[in-house]
């Protein structure tokens, strides 16, 4: 009986269409004919091959973050502008400014490496729970728990990684169900093809962002390139294309309302296995002080960035960042409420548990390890407000975040490797140094002493239990805010944390060493640096509580659902499975699920954030659609909509039709789909996709990217240099 | 040939459906079949019976600027919240706050009397075109044309108003071409009956203001009475309701998207017929001024009003009429652009003028004339900047304003009637006394001071050639920002105008006796006065060359449409034709046309302008919804769109469906829809309605007016003592 219902179980159809976040094994699991219907036309088993542990899924790839997928099996990878934003401001200078005229190699030789610029391919998975639990010695207490489960995973990823360019991960499942081993190659040598201009890469800007309908042109083209022998290397003239086993060609005729779409990428993280008072917290307490501290340092960047031009550019990148937090702590808001997630969550876990209590003491465990959770939770929102604010030192200022960085890098080093902060063991090493010299072009000193100047008065203002002792130490718990000033005048005069040369001196010396420096920004950062450390223990001994419990809990709920649900997001590839799809956004309203070349122009005010560049305002107002109109539409698609699964980590990520070419690139969910991290609302669970017309459209009628357009199989004609090299 | 075209023409379907704000006369001319298959089943004689000169138009009354309408023969009318908002005011003290609470008059005796609330009931119209121009004398120039063809009208009038309480109106269409002398019975005793709590007659206040999706339930119930005998008679208890020949019952199934509606009505004023280079200037220039000066006031109004409870209230009024005309300039200027409407008229202009060409030298005169309008329009704009301050004074500072009032008045006065300006005449005394006693109300100084000091600020900023000599004398021209201040302090510290027992002394005083106060105020009134006495007669010259060039120039537009062309509005009886429509905003959205309650609650956030009353709340949200749920919305629907031709003046137009039977009260065009003053667009051409069906929820289910109820045929049941009084 229970075997038959299991069996059942592995071929069932998700709950609701649209919802999941399917893992690649998942996709074997779901019922073939359900999937057929949906419109998949690829055979289940050329998504994902079980035996070698990869397969079509694996076209999509992690892109520093993002995901993206290969296009051609010449190693052009797409992704959104967006996320190649990077590698475009590395190569901008006010002489030749990539990052507002955009960019288009005219030949390979042109295409422009990018210092941080790395994409990896999933080679296999491989399921290492057992490995994993057995790892934790019997009667350990949570913090050991936590660190015996941690050593374990670093050293599968260190075996792992014993091959050449090799990246690995263990991912967890479920709060700690399930382990997974995930190996990919990371190939090193990612070079810029195609970026828009910024005006069409970020059409709408802030404005738009997370709003629908929109009309942003957020993609880009790179390249990967490896040694002639096809071995992942780093940059050389000497490298080759890196020759792609699985990508997705284009779908030259887009798609229609209602056509079937899938969406691959690499989602981030999301809690729909959150208790529901765990999600009532971050609705209370979370995000409203996100939506304070962050739109603070918002108002100060502004601000400090409209006194001065190069200020301004330099402060671009961790402005965005930031309102994109900001923006995104309000949808959550608005979406807990309109979704009334938190009551479901309540709702379905009071189901859990009425079943749970039928089927007797064999969910005892299960019932007893929701309370302890709950216990923890509780106990949590007592030192909230410290733990937010100083957790927030890498978003805010510039300065002390760089000093913690190296602190804590040397403070990490003198150990030996495998007891290292993931995040400092020796293979983050080169991504640490890219970034530590990267922000160099973030700095912009007035701006940031504004920043720690809100941060120091937020950390004095906190409660006597709250206290944030290096801020204590270095600024006192009542000077006036002119005396803070001063004293950060004189950290930032003193200091060499802001010049390159030191700076990456710094991240090879001992804690001992840059003591003996008496650098004063250094100093608070090396004070931040233990507290931060110290932090970080208490939250491991928390999530080794949450380990052990957990798990136990999310059984009950698995067997009560009696068919697949897919897990929280964790990094790891995923798919989704979607529709075409407009939503009603509120009453009296509808979304209709495309947007048009017209409506970008009826957008345009000749201001950012809706500036069309005279280029593409020219063709688009002519009607030069070329052959990527929708005969439907009678104009070229520039956005549509979907109801996928996605959250952030899936910009970039390929969207799909049912043959397995890509339509579209998704860059967003909208503002009434934020909370879907928490759980998924159909009625407004829509991401937001670049139409591959209109991506097209532009290499073709705006740039006449011919070569690039043959490259990509669009275009027939005789191969160029570019294409025979 | 030429016979049967005209008799062609005059059974003709307009251009666009939902187009055209027609006459009375018109409806006859119109092709009667048309109008049934749009839906009208009421024969077109009985809306309209030429002999008499009235009809169930006539059901359609003004109230105060305003339309209105009876919907019980025992004197109810029907009309917006915001035009009954003066008498709410009137009676509202912060112990008895009716524009918070509203107002239910429980019986009779307790309906609440206006001091200024009149309501006018057509009673004939009559075409008095030949006596009107047979009065220009031969050889006139400009001003005498316009003098001469004014006198006639005050003729006219006052001849008509012999009558006893009568109000007669000598209206111009199509810029003079025809003259209208229309004939209408005045009540004086207009009584509040019902009125809904602000927060629900306002839901959306300014930001929803001109805008969709829309939650407003913006009515309100009048009763009008007479004398015993049926004559219309001031305030009395002895009064009696009015008897109405003409009403609206009330359709209580209400309306589905696509039913045929009439919205019946006084709209104001519109400019079509304006040339493409006179609305292309009033786009450039006059729109973008009041943004700036208008935006301006609002802002000192908002900033002085939350320092002070009872300032707030004194100058609510001022600044809802600010935000008004402010959010309209805005509109203008969007949907000018949009809509594409002077590049229109530009064509529509060039199509005429090639056809007049054609037609060869009987059209010699309109196209002259049309010359001849572009010069005037050109030599106008050069002294726009004064004019357009100057004659903002009564929009900005009230105590000015009043100050000039009493100033003007007391100059007119010394003139025999019929050579007065007509705002002036002895016929607008009870109306503009009525005024000057309310405006008491509106009166709080220190935003006051305010607005004075930024209208000085930019008259000292005009050009040489734009002086306003009165603040140049009273100010000087380069006085600093603290100087005027104080001046300004003086000024107000001095006068008596603002005190109203004074003021209303000054009101029956001579020009000489008002010089003789020395008071400070008044002295800069009577200054500006003179000023803006001399500036309308620059204006008035203006008109008179308008009057005798348009109607050349209209004769040939006329005679190219070659069948009915609704005239501009002019504040006289007009019905629009329209159906129950949403429309598209914008790439990627549509807009549905109906509202719900449901959506009504998901607006509530618990703070202005979304505050719904818990009595509302309460009953929406446990889903108590009498007999007034629209079965395809499963609720009860709240507002609607239609594609009704409706302009300002049109507020409380009744919205009718073919049987004559009232659905919906109009009370706002959506943002889009704000230039259709200039040009009809069919795409964006909505009107805002609320739905009748909401009225009457509001009235069972909140209010339990079930007296109101039963007088208005909704419900049966036994007479009670207010129904057999």
């Amino acid at each position: 009986m229970k075997k038959t219902l299991l069996l059942l179980s592995l071929v069932a159809a998700p709950a609701l269409a649209g919802e999941g976040k399917w893992t690649p094994q998942q996709v074997l699991e779901l019922d073939p004919a359900w999937l057929r219907a949906q419109g998949l036309q690829v055979p289940p088993k050329k998504l994902w091959d079980p035996q070698r542990g990869t397969g079509l899924l694996a076209g999509a790839v992690n892109v520093g973050g993002c995901s993206g997928a290969f296009i051609a099996p010449s190693g052009l990878v797409i992704t959104n502008h967006h996320c190649a934003f990077g590698v475009i401001q590395e190569h901008s200078t006010p002489q030749r400014d990539l990052i507002t005229d955009g960019f288009l190699a005219s030949k390979r030789e042109d295409e422009l490496p990018g210092k941080g610029s790395r994409v990896q391919v999933p080679r296999s998975f491989k399921d290492v729970t057992k490995d994993v639990l057995a790892a934790v010695p019997a009667g350990a207490d949570d913090l050991a728990r936590f660190k015996a489960i941690e050593r374990k995973q670093k050293e599968l990823v260190a075996e792992c990684e014993k091959r050449p360019a090799t990246r690995c991960q263990v991912a967890s499942f479920d709060g700690g169900l399930n382990y997974t081993l995930v190996d990919a190659v990371e190939l090193a040598d990612v070079r810029l093809v195609y970026a828009p201009p910024r005006a069409v890469g970020e059409y709408g800007g802030e404005e738009d962002n997370w709003m629908w309908p929109r009309h942003t042109g957020d993609f880009a083209i790179l390249r990967a390139y490896t040694a002639p022998d096809g071995a992942s290397a780093p940059y050389s003239d000497k490298n080759v294309p890196y020759k792609a086993e699985f990508f997705f060609p284009l779908a030259t005729e887009g798609v229609k309302p209602d056509d079937f779409v899938m969406v691959l990428g690499y989602p981030g993280v999301t809690w729909r296995a959150l208790l529901a008072e765990e999600m009532a917290e971050r609705q209370s307490r979370l995000y409203p002080r996100m939506r304070d501290v962050f739109g603070e340092a918002i108002r100060i960047l502004e601000e400090e960035g409209d006194k001065d031009a190069a200020g301004k550019i330099a402060v671009a990148s961790q402005l965005k960042s930031l309102h994109n937090v900001h923006k995104n702590a309000g949808g959550q808001l608005a979406g807990l409420k309109r979704g009334r997630i938190v009551e479901k969550q309540r709702e379905s876990e009071a189901a859990v548990a009425a079943w749970a209590q039928k089927n007797g003491a064999k969910w005892a465990e299960a019932m007893k390890a929701r309370e302890a959770l709950l216990a923890e939770q509780a106990a949590t929102g007592k030192v909230f407000e410290r733990e937010f604010l100083l957790g927030s030192t890498g978003r805010l200022a510039r300065g002390p975040a760089l000093a913690v960085t190296v602190s804590r890098l040397a403070a990490e080093r003198a150990k030996p490797d495998l007891e290292r902060r993931p995040e400092y063991m020796e293979r983050e090493m080169p991504r640490l140094k890219d970034r530590l010299e990267r922000e160099q072009k973030n700095l912009f000193l007035p701006a940031d002493k504004k920043l720690l100047q809100a941060f120091v008065r937020r950390a004095q203002a906190l409660g006597p239990d709250e206290r944030i002792a290096a801020v204590d130490k270095h600024f006192g718990k009542t000077f006036s805010e002119k005396d803070v000033a001063a004293k950060i005048d004189a950290m930032y005069a003193g200091t060499k944390v802001l010049t390159l040369a030191e700076r990456m001196k710094m991240a090879g010396e001992t804690v001992a060493q840059l003591e003996a420096r008496k650098d004063p920004l250094l100093a608070f950062g090396l004070d931040l640096a233990k507290e931060l450390t110290a932090l970080d223990d208490v939250k491991d001994r928390r999530q080794g509580a949450a380990m052990r419990l957990r798990p136990e809990w999310r059984k009950a709920v698995l067997a009560h659902a009696g068919k697949p649900v897919a897990p929280d997001a964790n990094g790891t590839l995923r798919v989704t499975f979607a529709k075409v799809q407009g939503y009603a956004p509120r009453d009296g309203a509808l979304y209709t699920p495309q947007t048009t070349l017209s409506g970008l122009l009826a957008k345009h005010t000749g201001e950012e954030p809706f500036d069309v560049p005279e280029k593409v305002s020219q063709v688009a107002e002519a009607k030069r659609f070329g052959t990527w109109m929708d005969p439907r539409l009678k104009d070229v698609p520039v956005n549509f909509l979907a109801n996928a699964d996605t959250t952030g980590g899936n910009s970039g990520s390929p969207t799909v039709n049912g043959k397995g070419q890509l339509v579209g690139v998704n860059f967003d969910r909208v503002w009434e789909n934020v909370a879907n991290d928490f759980g998924y609302n159909p009625d407004v669970a829509r991401n937001v996709n670049v139409d591959v017309r209109y991506i097209l459209w532009t290499l073709d009628q705006v740039e006449n990217a011919d070569a690039l357009l043959r490259e990509l199989g669009v275009r027939k004609g005789k191969p160029t240099v570019q294409e025979t090299r």
